[in-house]
């Protein structure tokens, strides 16, 4: 299989390198031969090429079988001035590649429950994934600037709903069977657009799937007070980006959060008909306060490439076993400063070494 | 003073004649006339007239001192085919009296603890107060239907942001000096404006003011990892939606939440030149599952109430005593439902009697 790796800024080529040390360590044990290749995103290819996304980057993820990715960004690149910003080209392969629905599945680990700042006794039991819409609403719409004003268009289809709804309803059925979708249906039209496609989608297509509706505000709410109750969560680009960094709080650290972003097979031009493409990422961002000290949580990645073993390659049992080498890790307490108390965390190596070990 | 009351929907009425009865008891103590008007809005005027905000009711708005307000919405009225919604009510009178700056303000009470999602030591000494801008951004740009799609247009102006800074700054002065400025400048556009007049009000008229900024995403989190850390937030309407409504978690209960929704004189055709308006009302919703049973949680109006009388009438020592009399009854174990371990919440009117009797 071939891998294309894209460890951008910041932290990201020291959390790519962890991940891809482990895949090459599962592909050992389990005999498969994955060939990795590197290729520049964000701020790193702004430096050298001036875009963010290079043409040669963009081709090489089009032909691999499944993207990583580390994060992008920095304040070196964040001028509101410039020309370019390292954002761009993360929206811009997401965008190209048509990976519609970003998988964030949020478990916490009973290890790392100190370093929530939920209460205990909510957490355990939790067991949520949100899909989120990634290529259409506010992020991709027309966007204006005039000399005293700014405006954002939030645009969808009914396509792009269905096709989102369908993610999260399918993935429902081998989970709880439960799917609540998030929108503010009393104001906006998008919402109420998607409202309407998500109960039709729902009822014609998955009767066996409970769907229910809260408004985004609402769910900010109950995700704290009563996370336990939510199985699939899906929702908009923008909702989905403020909720799962919310969400990951249950979880202790954004440190833990792995994502998949899947297409669909011919969408939007992305990969050859027939060809499931996806992109893998941590959810936290490129941290350029620690970066280059190799104090980074790698465990984010690491899970990142598992969701990639998994839903790129067809790999479950291989999947399996990295995330259980990733628990073991965390029971063993082996932690990163952002899971530890004050000042007291180990290395990104010894973190991923950790993980190593368990998959002996 | 002439104060105008919408009760509005479901727990609306129930809330809203409590915090009157503690206006009542407080003019009657400090030898203040509060003179009273009911008028309809939401779903209540829908059923009365077909619209969620008869004229009668804005005139009467526009004259009087103040306005208190319930809540609105329900069941009843939420067919998404329905051609007047009661959410219609609230936007049009934030919009019509030109109410730009909605202050949330969230100081756990050591009594309600228990009720919070977050861990008791990250909450000791939090203060914070959010500022979300209320008659602009995605809720009142245009919306469009067609056959397949919808949109929405999210859009701001210089005169906006900076109005909405302003009152941020101005707060600050009288706080401990901070202010952090929410947005996503990173993919926005309008974000990306609503950074730049920030960085350049403060500094040009606030150089005693410390401004950072935020992207929305992460402030998701850091309001839950270390909220101590915040004492003014300000934002846009949408973002000041979502974050305000998880922050409520911080406090416990959405009932322990008031807001105060101010405009400026003469702005947007509002008030008479010279003249405050405010609209004061609990950042919860009309609760329609417990309407009518004499339950509700009425803490959070009459906080409201407390904002009037400081905002509205300037009676700061009327408005203090108020809030010394709900942190009394909240100290003395007077717990509503909401924020009672199961089944064992008192009665509205059992709170609002407690609340009197500290006011003596
Ligand atoms: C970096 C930014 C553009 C991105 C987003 O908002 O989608 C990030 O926050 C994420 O959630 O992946
Ligand atoms: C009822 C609704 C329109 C309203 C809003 O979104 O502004 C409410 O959620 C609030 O926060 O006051």
């Amino acid at each position: 299989a071939d891998i294309v790796v894209l460890p951008g800024d910041g932290i990201g080529p020291e959390v790519t390198a962890a991940a891809v040390e482990v895949l090459q360590a599962v592909g050992l044990r389990y005999g498969h031969q994955f060939r990795f290749a590197e290729h520049r995103i964000g701020g790193a290819a702004i430096d050298a090429t001036g875009e963010a996304l290079p043409a040669a980057t963009l081709e090489a993820a089009r032909r691999a079988d499944a993207v990583l990715l580390g994060a992008v960004g920095g304040p070196k690149w964040s001028d509101p001035k410039a020309p370019v910003r390292p954002e761009q080209g993360l929206l811009a392969i997401r965008k190209a590649l048509g990976l519609y629905a970003n998988l964030r599945p949020v478990k916490p680990h009973p290890a790392a429950l100190g370093a929530s700042p939920i209460k205990p006794h909510l957490l355990s039991g939790v067991d949520l994934i949100v899909v989120r819409e990634l290529t259409g609403g506010i992020y991709f719409g027309q966007k204006q600037r005039g000399a005293d004003r700014a405006s954002d268009v939030c645009e969808y289809s009914v396509a792009e709903i269905e096709r989102t709804i369908r993610h999260a309803c399918t993935l429902a059925r081998g989970r709880r069977g439960k799917v609540t979708s998030v929108d503010k249906a009393n104001v906006l039209e998008t919402s109420r657009l998607w409202r309407e496609v998500a109960t039709r989608v729902a009822a014609e297509e998955f009767p066996d799937v409970r769907l229910e509706h809260q408004l985004v505000d609402s769910m900010a709410m109950h995700l704290l007070a009563k996370p336990r109750e939510y199985d699939v969560i899906v929702t908009e680009n923008m909702f989905g980006d403020i909720l799962t960094d919310e969400a990951s709080m249950l979880a202790g650290s954004l440190g833990l959060l792995p994502s998949a972003s899947l297409g669909e097979a011919g969408a939007d031009g992305a990969a050859a008909p027939g060809r499931q493409i996806g992109l893998y990422e941590p959810i936290h961002g490129s941290a350029p306060d620690i970066a280059g000290r190799g104090v980074a949580n790698p465990y984010a990645t690491i899970l990142s490439a598992a969701l990639l073993l998994r839903h790129s390659l067809g790999l479950e049992d291989e999947a399996r076993c990295v995330e259980k080498a990733v628990d073991g890790a965390l029971e063993a307490g082996v932690f990163t400063a952002d899971l530890a108390p004050a000042g007291r965390g180990v290395s990104t190596r010894a973190a991923t070494a950790a993980v190593l070990e368990q998959l002996q």
